[in-house]
């Protein structure tokens, strides 16, 4: 049976972007009822890797990422919430797979190679950064998920999640289970820009819209959006191409959607045609993203709302799921550790 | 008050390079009563780095190694003897300390460096072993260790945990207390050559006097030495330089050896002297070399086999030991992880 485990790095809330790339799967999973077990970590280990020197950040975004799990509709009554760095059995594991991986085969990690360039440090990479794909073959291992939902770019941390289970059990005799990833149905969905269009959805970039955004900044950001530079005149033909509104509405704008805030047109299709002839000007289009994106978010925000007020609740869920998994990786570690003959006194 | 932390990693049994190098140290600190807490770790963790594929290898040295401690006269009330890898809490602290050292800085350790070179990693070296000094580091801070007992060898992992002491400190707060490296007295006792005279003692050069050595085994090893190959008759002078007796019993020959076993000679210089000037035969002066060894290791050799025979007191002691560690063990790191901010629910 199934044993589904996903993750966030607490260092912001979550986003538009995540909500595309992983949360709305996670839903979608979550309701299917065919697992055995499923977890959701809020992997604040791994982002002290690359944030090591601001701790606070970090611990704050424990309790933005629960409330934003929640907030959508993480079940806790079917999922396990559980905090990383609460469960110390992954550093065992971690530690004694590092024998297991060359250091030559983690520098060639591409994920980790396209991290690296984009963070700034040069020649001083520290170790933690280079070695989380090792640690995320703990997270998963641990809890012996079988299915990893994960965006295309996090193919790699699969493979080599599946490389140190197989040289485990070459090692010590058959004990792990290889998992497989799951990718998102939808292609367009692996990576929703950000409202600059110019990269994925990031903090850092100043690029996103937030689950939390109330309804005036919403508005603001649709706004902003990167639409086409050259369409000046309403009756300008307009690019669809590359333009952020309708990457938007591709994901989001059902034809319900339609009847309800666009009448004069019956689908997308039909908005499409008339934008790229001309005559449907920026901020019409834009208005009616804000209009399908304020109705997606409004009862999430709402809910996001009320458990700020109950945060005793909110705590209750996270030391609730960080207990169940602790359970687990308690009984799995002693498996672990026989296999490797270091289980003394038994 | 002083905390003393040292270990061997069980690759094998004790040596007389052991014994010269850091056995006879450890019972002469340990009897000074000057310490709040003396450890002695049997590195396990450590030694699966490099030795990850072949368990059984370090499971059973563990016994070994732990009755040569008893044997030499560690003293289990005074001295606290636990297994590393039972300690869980160490491969936290090693988790974290991960972030605070480059990949650059654990490259550039000259005994991490050298120790690659005599070993065939090539380009596949495992990330266990280029990390084991940020282990080590693990090792000496979670029991607060302020003397280490090393040899010169080991002086840049001295170094190296205090880095990240100071940048741990600085990160989370004073935490942490710098160590310091305890060096042998005697600058002969560094490293004791291997009977073949060529490198220390190793047993996978098998050029080792081992602490368990039966009498004619030990005497078959002293008979073997090293000495000056172009001393072919008895009259021929000598040399002492690169000569394997001649270091050893500038080690081991104390002047009431001499009235005891060699009475024509008073003292090393005196037999020295005749050696190099030509009479003194090989045979005697290895003869006199078998009988100083054998008087210092038949008390270790017969102590080891009566524990030998009482398997269950060892364990127990190991146990009792492991149990003390952890206590102390769960305390730091109890501090350690508030200071990281990741203390959650409390």
């Amino acid at each position: 049976m199934k044993v589904i485990l996903t993750g966030d790095r607490p260092t912001g809330k979550l986003h538009l972007g995540h909500y595309v790339g992983s949360l709305r799967k996670r839903l979608e999973m979550q309701d299917k009822d065919d697992y055995e077990k499923m977890y959701v970590m809020v992997a604040d280990a791994q982002a002290l890797t690359d944030n090591f020197d601001n701790p606070k950040k970090v611990r704050d975004n424990v309790k933005e990422i629960v409330l934003d799990y929640l907030a959508c509709g993480i079940n806790p009554e079917k999922v396990t919430i559980f905090i990383q760095s609460m469960i110390p059995e992954l550093t065992e594991y971690t530690f004694y797979y590092l024998n297991l991986v060359t250091l030559s085969r983690l520098e060639r990690n591409p994920t980790v190679k396209s991290e690296l360039q984009q963070k700034d440090f040069n020649k001083s990479i520290p170790v933690g950064f280079l070695c989380y794909p090792v640690s995320q073959a703990a997270d998963i291992t641990l809890f012996g998920a079988t299915d990893v939902p994960v965006g295309d770019d996090q193919l790699p941390m699969i493979e080599q999640t599946n490389e140190i289970v197989r040289k485990f059990n070459s090692i010590y005799g058959e004990t792990l289970t290889e998992c497989k990833a799951i990718l998102p149905d939808n292609e367009k969905a692996f990576r929703l820009p950000g409202i600059d269009g110019k990269n994925k959805m990031s903090k850092s970039l100043g690029n996103c819209i937030y689950l939390a955004d109330d309804e005036k900044t919403l508005y603001e950001k649709v706004m902003k959006m990167y639409t086409d530079p050259n369409h000046i005149n309403i009756n300008d033909p307009g690019k669809i191409e590359s333009n952020m509104v309708f990457t938007y509405l591709d994901v989001f704008a059902t034809d319900e959607y339609f009847s309800k805030y666009l009448e004069e047109f019956k689908n997308l299709d039909e908005l499409k045609k008339a934008y790229q002839k001309g005559g449907v000007g920026d901020v019409k289009i834009k208005k009616f993203l804000y209009n399908v994106l304020n109705e997606i978010l409004t009862p999430i925000r709402k809910r996001r709302q009320e458990l700020e007020e109950n945060m005793d609740y909110v705590y209750e869920i996270l030391q609730k799921g960080t207990n169940e998994a602790r359970v687990v990786a308690k009984k799995n570690l002693e498996k672990f550790k026989k296999a490797m003959q270091i289980d003394y006194f038994n």
